[in-house]
């Protein structure tokens, strides 16, 4: 076992942008009203609402299952069903919260490669989820997660075919946007173009992961459905009383591009390692790398090699591992971890 | 009306304390394991233990009504009954997210005067229940607010009282301690003795309203009720990835007494403003001011008045009002607020 | 202890019309579609629609909990409050089913004599009610029993009162008529009268206690409300699949004015122990006997002979015990009563 | 389009067996406490406990989908995992009630044939499930459906062998016995060699579709599990105040092998059906059929002629359809349908 190590298990794991804790520090001056009163919430609105070019409505929130699983509660029916992939981290990873806040809201995973939702599979389920039927769960949003929880990235067109067959079927667009940013960043697109233009209707918006410290944000494009989200948060325990320094986090993470710089950051890091390991013999890539993470298949006795040499990371599998870059991993990481692939790829 | 104000709504209006801040900005150095594998977390699992003189667990959670509401959920029943007083936070400003969290959970209110749970109404509760009968919610957990939401104190008799007849229906105490603090400095005991000497099972450890920024805690005395806590935080969103950065804060908060000496400044203003306004024809104070509340009866015209002039507060009723005192509520501020209400206490 | 016994304890300890139970052997023929595809269910829409000379929609469901549960939470928000009498069976008798099915939903109190909800009461607990405000569950519906759970009758002005006062605020008015049948038989009005007429939009329509078996039913006269009830109904368990059975009972116990002769049977046995025992020294009535059930103070040692003598009743106090008539009360039985009671009354 | 038809939809759509409801007859005498206080229940109890050699627990519910969901959720924790067959009737036509009764827990498909849970498909779930990790929901219980939702049946070792699993990793085995009548027919077993000795710590024991009215019934085998379950039943208005209606149902049910002996008949109808079509080019059974339930394959040409000859049933597909047979389908019906099926097999 080395001394040291390599920090590639989540970007959850990485620091805050210092900007954000600055922002912290300039937030804190004077009285300000209690759970979202406060001028930086007021400005958060208007801020968001250029952003995405369409008056949008913002809530910051703790963290972005909270996000998810309010969203989906708040635009739905409790007996609703959401669509999404089987990678989706609604399905895999968030110990069913969107059942539990949607009262019984059923997850449904549909087929679709690169953790995306795939619009035959997604049509398909449709044409075939007994609409009316009582016994079934009445379709009611798809769930697209920008990046893929495979670190793939929908392209605005992928997004805008999907929507339609969501709109066409009476459905919300939600998109889980943990990894917004490296979408973004990806697409080189506007934020309001992979979004309210491609008919997405309710956005959680990820800042935790891209140099965030304890919020996240849901963001509403379409007033109509989410218009008693503020109860659905305060039922839940999800509005903060001093939300000044939730909004001016959020604020601080989209002034002058930084939580694109940052994005960016993580992106190009991911990058640089598909690029060192993707045509090394005995090592395969899962997915296209169009974000932060990367899914590699190796021989265990290689990744058992890595692991042993100190590199962190996520095993998913006897011969699957996940690689996540954060906006801070150094050049020296990225070069130590290639390197090590390298040396331990063939071990059998 | 005035152009300047006076800020009485409430404390958690106020500034978070710049330790806490600078916590941040201190942790925020390396990579950790997220959602609470950190060093951070980890000693403030010590550290708290230490304070509490007792092995506790400490989960950071968002909210207050997060802590209530998971606490009382987590140790409880769907078909359970929690008993506080009329006044109790769970009961009048929480959207009965404890129902809700609690699956039905129900806040049950018992009679007592000052905000306060009285031992003969719960007894009386308690013999009148049903117990058995499926009819009627099952007596689950009584809940003590500390301070009260009319600004007074349990003494450690009063709660240790409270505890022995819920101990004896197999109840289990929660605490609110959203103004925990204040009434430890109120009180002068140790927090051990307010709590888990006294027979409090769990208890929502209040870090907002007294300088916090974003986070409050849970902590279980007992860890069998309470073996499955992570689970329903974590189903429920409140869990950060980031866990450090909610941890330091709350290191932070009780290093060296920090916590303490918050409590006691808003306190003490309180009390000054009490014993300014307290003999005064006119005015009428409506609980022992034994925190950082006041509840102030005047004839309406002189409370149409003090809004005139730029008081803030929340208003209870034509002749009824609230003074919430915070950790940086100045000397000045509350000369003003005493001259102005001598100045219009008698109008009518 | 007597070896005989008195049966007063409930209107669900008798028996079942023998008409209901024929209406089962007439329905047991061929086959039909499930889950309400049938035509017993089809007639009982429109012999619903008739009696209550409004289009309705007709759900029977197995419980009287249920279709209040059921009711309340479909037509409303989890972050409701329903407003009903302190003594209401939602708020005593069920286990708080309407906040697990409601999401959190929360049942609220409002003062009024004999079981009933107090006009002034209603509007003070509206005007104080936080109406927009996210800490407070928002105002959705009020919840009449009917008859009262004192055994006091609503005249059609004093549900047409309250219903203007719901209205004028947005909210639904719920009747939970688990003796909705001797309600309507006391007063000699229509049932539309009652209901539709009067405002109600919704109603708990009781079988059980009136010589049903197992079935009660849901009655909506405001599809707006409940255009989903279906669905809530299906995920609840409530939807027999083989619902002939059910909408068989139903219609035989409106058939022929079957539903007012039975409660008039049983509403004139109470009204008959009512007068033999009013005026009697130590003997005195809580409320109006105006349905089937009578609520009587007496000196425990009195109460405490009558259940040595083998009256079955349920003692609600030391001193106070309820007692119930059920369809099929004998003569006899009301007449022993009657002569127990005066013969214990004055036991000290 | 025939002027008569055959009616294959489902068991539900078939008479009661006019045993019950002479049942209901002789229980409607004298008058009994209500809420399962009554002589019936408790002789309920007691003939179970013989029936399945057993002390058991049984309660009578409403329907299939409340017993499922009751059951589950009363021996869960909501943030727990139900392994069951991709077909189960809890996953497919249910509207989620699992999850809205559990609070969210979440139900879990594992691969499998025929209908059944395969047992390595089992072991690798489990193996990959995340216990002990808050972002996954935890294994909690097993789901069979017997006889299962395509019409085969577990044998008694095959139980045994997914009990073993299950109880190695302290899950419990719940029995989905909607047509269990129809499992324990086919095998010839005891119904306790079927359930508690194989490891089955709960039962949805089904009534209806095999001859009941309105009533089916949870069966209890390990009480330390279900201690609360009537508090969950009262919670969910699935109680019945006059519950010994449903209980001389469930009593008449099994008395002197009834329910066996309809089993018998509806089985026997399947088989007949089976035999006639099994060998015919053009026609394709699914499954083996060991119940009372056919998937058949054909043409879709060949279906639309069925339909449009007058024969009821679900088609599943263009190229699928179910046949049920009822305990009272008639050896006419049978010959029909084989007729008519042998017509149109091979039109296109």
């Amino acid at each position: 076992m080395s001394s040291t190590y390599l920090e590639f298990r989540s970007d959850n794991c990485g620091r805050a942008a210092p900007e954000l804790i600055e922002a912290l520090v300039q937030a804190n001056v004077g009285s300000v009203l209690g759970y979202g009163g406060d001028e930086h919430t007021q400005q958060l609105q208007e801020r968001f609402s250029t952003l995405f070019q369409h008056p949008v409505q913002v809530f910051p929130v703790p963290t972005g299952t909270g996000a998810n699983a309010l969203a989906l509660a708040a635009v739905g029916t409790p007996f609703g069903a959401v669509y999404c992939s089987p990678e989706a981290h609604i399905n895999t990873s968030e110990c069913n919260a969107t059942s539990f806040f949607g009262g019984g809201l059923k997850v449904t995973p549909v087929a679709g490669i690169d953790g995306k939702v795939d619009p035959l599979a997604l049509e398909h389920a449709l044409s075939t989820s007994g609409k009316g039927q009582a016994h079934k769960n009445q379709p009611q949003a798809i769930n697209l997660v920008q990046a893929t929880d495979m670190g793939a990235v929908y392209s605005v067109d992928e997004v805008k075919a999907l929507s339609k067959i969501a709109h066409a079927n009476e459905l919300i667009v939600h998109m889980d946007g943990a990894r917004f940013a490296n979408a973004v960043a990806t697409l080189g697109c506007t934020p309001a173009e992979l979004t309210v233009k491609a008919g997405v209707d309710i956005l959680s918006f990820g800042v935790t992961k891209n140099g965030g410290l304890l919020t996240d944000a849901i963001v509403v494009f379409n007033p109509q459905i989410a218009n008693n989200i503020g109860f659905h948060l305060r039922r839940a325990g999800m509005i903060w009383s001093k939300m000044r320094f939730a909004s001016a986090q959020v604020l601080a993470y989209v002034q002058d591009d930084l939580w694109l710089r940052l994005a960016k950051q993580s992106n190009a890091a991911a990058l640089t390692v598909a690029q060192g390991i993707a045509n090394l013999e005995g090592v395969k890539l899962l997915a296209p790398v169009q974000a932060n993470e990367l899914f590699v298949e190796m021989n265990p006795k290689a990744i058992d090699a890595l692991i042993a040499d100190g590199v962190l990371f996520y095993r998913r599998g006897t011969n699957l591992f996940r690689l996540v870059c954060r906006w801070d991993t150094t050049q020296n990481e990225i070069v130590q971890l290639i390197a090590l692939i390298d040396r331990h790829r063939l071990k059998i």
